[in-house]
């Protein structure tokens, strides 16, 4: 990288339905948080990055760029919306770490936000079916809980992978939930209570699903060299990193693996200098419990295969070797799906503060943050960290 | 700026009705064009940037940076997709600027692209009207001539603006449009056959509004210290700037101006050192009539208030002091939004190259390119050269 980059203010909305608050009230909200964390005023601001899946589809707003900064009091600053599905948000992140290291910005506002409940009728998974290939997937009736259903029978068929182990992601994210305030679901639930649950697409049943949900999220970016002007614990952007994959699940030699992940990883590491065993813990992408067996293989936490045994062996619950998902995942903590990859880059911030209360992964110093877009055709990792390098 | 940037190769599809096209077939066909235009192939490129504003409402398509990826055949290349209404792609033109700026890409592709026709019943017009605040415009009926209209009235009100001055900006831009292969209108029109035309929101009458449209367009940014091993005939991004504006139109002080306009362009100067008589063309965004004559104004071409006579004077035609759409504009080429701003950029790159046939504005050395999102919440405003400096 070129130029180093630092987060000196975070904040984020509780996940869940707000049947009170509409897109601007919730990007206000995390907006005004963060700007009150890093200590600046709106007259610092010289750049807002926000992502926002689907606000078209979901509330009939697009312009979300320019409505965050006409929100937030702040024209004519300029406003960037970036989309990349549910990985909208990290885009966003990736696109105001350029901004920064391009030399022409020295404050810029990160966000996303999704508005997805109080939509009409089954607008939601319509929407949320633009992530994948149109033409070729929705239309012929794949739905996104039956892409990853897909991948799960495969996992399950090749390398032994058990449905207990499976809903075992559901139950450590449950668990780790009870201790995020701004969590959309605070109930222990245990395996039996996920195998019993309402078959979605089999295996995958209503325990395996993140749910739908609304929130937002935002961070302030200024360079390392200015950053403790603003802050006595800024935290350091050591990699960001980008990979796409094709759209079509069908159309990827391997559904067990996620090569988009395996891409973005590599040059993650290749960036921050920093190897699988120095990442202390990850925000990783749970839309789906299976999704974060294969990510944890993907992105070098075991080897292919032994994610289901990973999970099992406790090894990635709070105290474990590498605690995965801290703050309740996508699955717990709530997935409004523009909103989720800044949402994982502030709990991992918090955490590297040691603001994390009872979730707290105690000692941690780097954290991995991977954030998925439609089955993989978008995945983007932050490594986050207190050392600059 | 940081460290200079070139455009070494453009490409688009022709403008209009794409009957046998979807949004994967135009982003494509604009891509390849480009790339070959450049002369590189797709081992070159290191990130995508795609405009595109509201694939999801027309064509339920998002995630379409990955998209672009995926059809050009580019996996795992890094895409961006940018959504600011109208201004979309001349958002992903400045995002791209800064990805080279950054220092991490050497090889920077960036596209717009949108499918309006043969969308369902009158969904073009619901998905444009969430370029506006939904909540505090499009809920009480105002659309987007509706919005122009206000401008227009009051313009005439208060400059003395006559309904035919109005008129001669489509007249105008369908003569130049004569000469545009890639234009969807090739008819002259008459100040008559205008103001004959069907009333859409008073005074703007159906030959004032720029139509729907389908198309994609594409470029090629590399840094400025490489461009000649692309081309003999690089031309440099001099400006790339960019300001917003409240979403709502009532809440402005003067609605015969548009401040981020203002905003934009000085910065503009500053970035290019150029002032408003070095430019030699520009392509401006008459999504209404009304709009190229406000916008001449704010731009810096004539005073406040001046805009029509200066249309009138025949100053604004090709041979003029300051030609105003070479391209035949909005209005006469197409508006398919998410494509407009780069297809802007790419009628500059041809003029500047010398390649605009019977369209040519002689000896141009430097052209601007002026595109807005909504009425005026976002507007971005390029400066390319034939001169590095």
């Amino acid at each position: 990288m070129n130029r180093d980059v630092a987060i000196v203010g975070v904040g984020m909305t509780k996940f869940g339905e707000h049947w009170k608050k509409g897109l601007k009230e919730l990007i206000t909200e995390a907006g005004v948080k963060a700007v009150e964390d890093a200590g600046i005023s709106g007259k610092d601001i010289q750049l807002i990055v926000g992502g926002s899946m689907s606000s078209g589809m979901f509330v009939g707003q697009e312009h979300t760029g320019a409505l965050f900064t006409d929100y937030l009091g702040l024209s004519p600053v300029p406003a960037i919306r970036t989309e990349a599905a549910c990985a909208s948000s990290s885009v966003a992140l990736t696109t105001g770490t350029m901004a920064v290291q391009s030399g022409r910005y020295d404050c810029v506002v990160v966000g996303g936000v999704e508005k997805m409940t109080d939509v009409y009728g089954n607008l939601a998974t319509t929407a949320l079916a633009g992530a994948m290939d149109r033409d070729n997937e929705a239309h012929f009736g794949l739905t996104f809980p039956g892409v990853y259903a897909l991948m799960a029978q495969r996992h399950m068929h090749q390398y032994g992978t058990t449905r207990e182990q499976i809903a075992m992601v559901a139950v450590k994210n449950h668990e780790n939930a009870m201790h995020n305030p701004n969590a959309q679901f605070h109930r222990k639930i245990c395996v039996e209570s996920v195998l019993k649950s309402a078959l979605v697409s089999d295996p995958l049943r209503l325990l395996d699903c993140s749910p739908i949900a609304d929130g937002a999220a935002a961070l302030i970016l200024v360079p390392a060299e200015h950053a403790k002007k603003y802050t006595d614990t800024p935290i350091y952007i050591r990699a960001s990193s980008q990979a796409s994959d094709t759209l079509s699940l069908y159309m990827r030699p391997d559904i067990t693996t996620v090569g988009a992940t395996i891409s973005a990883v590599q040059n993650a590491y290749k960036q921050s200098g920093l190897k699988p065993e120095d990442i202390h813990f990850a925000e990783v992408h749970d839309c789906f419990t299976i999704n974060e067996i294969i990510a944890s293989e993907d992105l070098g936490f075991c080897k292919k295969g032994e994610g289901g045994r990973l999970v099992q062996s406790g090894e990635t619950a709070i105290g474990g070797k590498i605690p995965i998902n801290p703050s309740g995942g996508l699955k717990a903590k709530g997935h409004p799906v523009g909103a989720t990859g800044a949402a994982q880059a502030v709990e991992i911030v918090e955490q590297l503060r040691g603001e994390a209360g009872g979730r707290q992964v105690k000692g941690a110093e780097n954290g991995l943050a991977h954030n998925v877009g439609g089955s993989g055709s978008t995945v983007v990792v932050h490594m986050l960290s207190r050392n600059r390098k």
